[in-house]
């Protein structure tokens, strides 16, 4: 057996079963293997940023990881940016990079590179493999650290002559490390922090806060104190709609969140970093806390905010009964034009019981998620990090985790075009994802933050920058050049019609909603 | 002036007049700089990876940087992998990396990264602003690094309190490097090397000594010794066609390049590293120049080639006129289906005079550089590093530097698919290029690859994940959509007509060419 037999191997053991793939020369060994493993499933896809992302929207949805399997440091670079988000949103990735063979690399031929150097700092882990015995060592402990609560993105460097040299063994399954519990002392101070007579409180909740049993948790904790409850602006996984606990959600846009949060005097984390602002902007605040706030830590973002909300709701004597329960709540769309109110309200009524929401919607996201508050219950997953181009790879992975639940992928057009060669994966894989493109012809919120840093009159050069007409994209056929069959809608009718007909089919469908 | 103003006009002041651009809110105090000052050429591309694969072209054809305008550590990322390969071509490019405001990387907001540290495995020099009048200073240093001979990368991480905040100057521009020579005794030692009575002898040549003016040198080497003329296997520029010295180019395939290789006494290094195997390959060699070979560095990649070629035909009194003139050569097309080698007869008969083809045609390359080297006198500028997804943008950046020259884009289509994006900034900027697709639904060098790599008998999972088909692209839609005209040929027939009416216009258009 070689070192990558051993390899794939061992990382089946583990319980991996899924590679999305965009591999070269120093993987075929790799690919070979894959091949041969039964039951390991692989997802090409035509980009390495297709990959990746499609491995963080698998993490989310499967809490397990996928592999991803990439073409030595270019083809990993090409795949880092949505290791970034997939690292924010606290996913569990396996990355297998290709490497030269070792005795090749003093040769410097042309793709030589830093491979672990380019891995760094995009990785909660790194690792080159040291033989071929190794390599299934490296991906074991790949495995356990990938696993470390929420999820860490970990990533083996994998010497071509490691993978094709005979002599290697599958190695067992190391401990998945269990969850981190809050410090001692946090559960406590939260609890006479919210029991406090006076002040406005609220659960800041982020993470695996944002799941439905947690929630719940949390629901509890306001039914017992009074508290209101808030998310985080980009969530990872937010499991909402009728029947779970609803929460408020800070704005994106530093002064709004600044305003909403000034009410407060007691903040409770619950996985989630105190709130600040995006990007920094001349003259306003990073840190958008009120200064006299009292901000108590339950659990960080790598702490069990699950078990730490379920003692918190012990010790308060929490009722059984959560506050803020979602109700039903569908809202008739406006006819006429399309924007993102009616956009909302037409995806909320729509909508199937489980579904799954790739959210890329960047300014109309906001929108999208008022009006389907109270749609079916479902998960909604946001970009973690702000590094666009994640929507479409995120749905495909979320689509290969849960092939019987319906995925929508609210896509904004500017950074759509990102990682636009996952519309060939989905069809390719006949993936259940209703792709919905926002498309307005714009990059939208940099003509808001040039005026928001401070740019007075920005001439036609400037604004050229951050458009994307002249000319006009058509995705309806760039999605049919992939193999993704696509509508135009201008009208809220048009809309409709098309998601009724999106939803009703299974397989990928994109339809282009033209907004004003 | 802030720090941007003041930075842009220094950049302008060194004759920087072209930015590659793919801004975000971090970078808008460089847009406004950049959309105040008059005669700075603002290009936007809809994905970082075209973005600096565009820089790479101008560079090669302007052998002066351009800008690039980045996003922060993920936005640089995404522009790794053709970074990587203009380093390997040695082109001058600056690339400004926005930041966070400094008193803001503290806050750890979404976006946050080691921005240097993603830059540096891919750039030959990485400077971090340390103030708003440093901006300008770091821009300076990086013009002066980038003209550094051949041609080098070079990264400005741009905080965005530094860009924003005024009282910064522009700075006089740093003397550029001059080229280094050879080291004492290379001339000679090459001189001696190529009188030598016995054995067969060659020149191996590699970056600028593939420009015509040095090829004419070497040319006029070979006449005075007999050497023969090769070229290495992947070319930065190389400019050939009628009238120009020809050379014999370096076969990819190891097995092929060692037995090229094998009948050769002594080879003389003209600015190209030794031939060395791409990938190494289980129980095949990495090095492939014969053991018993004398190897003789007359310049290294680094050293003043064209220089070092004069002084050595003074030296051997060399015939001013030189050897291998290339004469005018046509080949008829055979008629029916297209394959590389009639696609090559067609564009060899019809490329006009001064073309620019950028060459990722993949397996189909050496075919049609075979068939067009008797063509009009053309460049020819190839992938270099072996990141694919470079041939699109590099077209881009070759007709922005160039802009009366026409530019054919040769593309394979599965490196194609990685930055489809730069068709869009074709179709914007009106850019006088005509793309080919080479569609055989696959990527057909990994099939090759992978047999020569040892797997025998791959399953379908295997093949399934080099393959392109199911479902099948359709360039002349994706092209379409992204505003580029577009035609299909799948006979030699209708693919010389659609490139006659390709030529015949000023713009862009794609031809989508089915082959075999």
């Amino acid at each position: 057996m070689n070192g990558a037999e051993a390899l794939i191997e061992t990382l089946q053991g583990c319980g991996v079963d899924v590679c999305f793939a965009n591999p070269g020369t120093s993987e075929m060994q790799l690919v070979a293997a894959i091949d041969r493993q039964q039951g390991m499933r692989a997802v090409l896809g035509l980009f390495e940023g297709v990959v990746t992302g499609a491995a963080d929207g698998y993490g989310r949805m499967a809490d397990k990881p996928a592999i991803t399997l990439l073409h030595l440091g270019p083809g990993l670079a090409n795949g880092l940016a949505n290791l970034h988000n997939a690292r924010k949103a606290g996913s569990p990735i396996i990355n297998l990079v290709g490497d030269h063979a070792t005795y090749h690399l003093q040769f410097d031929a042309p793709l030589t590179t830093d491979a672990a150097g380019v891995a760094r700092p995009m990785s909660d882990w790194t690792r080159v493999s040291r033989s071929n015995r190794d390599l299934a060592q490296a991906g074991a402990e790949a495995f356990s650290v990938a696993m470390g609560y929420p999820g860490k993105v970990a990533t083996v460097i994998a010497p071509a002559d490691h993978a094709w040299t005979d002599g290697a063994a599958p190695v067992a399954s190391r401990t998945v490390p269990a969850a981190p519990h809050s410090p001692r002392g946090a559960i406590s101070s939260a609890a006479n922090g919210l029991k406090a007579v006076n002040g406005q409180k609220c659960l800041f909740l982020g993470g695996r806060a944002l799941r439905a049993d947690a929630l719940h948790l949390a629901g509890r904790i306001a039914a017992a104190t009074g508290c209101r409850l808030v998310a985080e602006t980009f969530v990872a996984r937010h499991q909402r709609g009728v029947g779970r606990v609803s929460v408020e959600k800070l704005p994106y846009f530093g002064e709004q969140a600044e305003a909403f949060l000034k009410d407060f005097d007691t903040i409770v984390l619950c996985g989630a970093d105190a709130p600040v602002s995006f990007f920094a902007y001349p003259g306003k605040p990073s840190w958008l806390s009120p200064s006299g706030a009292t901000i108590i830590n339950l659990a960080s973002k790598n702490e069990d905010v699950q078990a730490a909300l379920a003692e918190l709701a012990d010790l308060l004597n929490a009722p059984s009964n959560p506050a803020n329960l979602q109700r039903s709540c569908i809202t008739p769309a406006k006819p006429g034009k399309l924007d993102g109110a009616s956009l909302g309200a037409i995806i909320g009524e729509l909508m199937p019981e489980n579904a799954i929401v790739s959210d890329e919607g960047a300014t109309q996201s906001a929108n999208v998620m008022n009006m389907s508050a109270g749609a079916k219950p479902h998960d909604w997953l946001q970009l973690t990090g702000g590094a666009i181009g994640q929507g479409l790879p995120l749905a495909v992975g979320a689509a290969v985790a849960c092939p019987n639940r319906k995925v929508i992928a609210l896509q904004a057009d500017g950074s759509g075009m990102y990682t636009l060669q996952a519309l060939w994966t989905m069809a390719r894989e006949n993936l259940d994802i209703t792709t919905i493109v926002l498309n307005n012809g714009s990059y939208a919120i940099l003509n808001i933050e040039l005026l928001r840093v401070g740019v007075e009159n920005p001439g036609p050069k400037a604004l050229s920058m951050l458009d994307l007409k002249n000319p006009s994209l058509t995705w309806t056929q760039i999605s049919e050049g992939m193999g993704v069959p696509a509508v135009r809608a201008t009208t809220t009718e048009d809309f409709r019609s098309a998601l009724i007909a999106a939803l009703s089919q299974k397989g990928p469908r994109l339809i282009e909603a033209i907004l004003e």
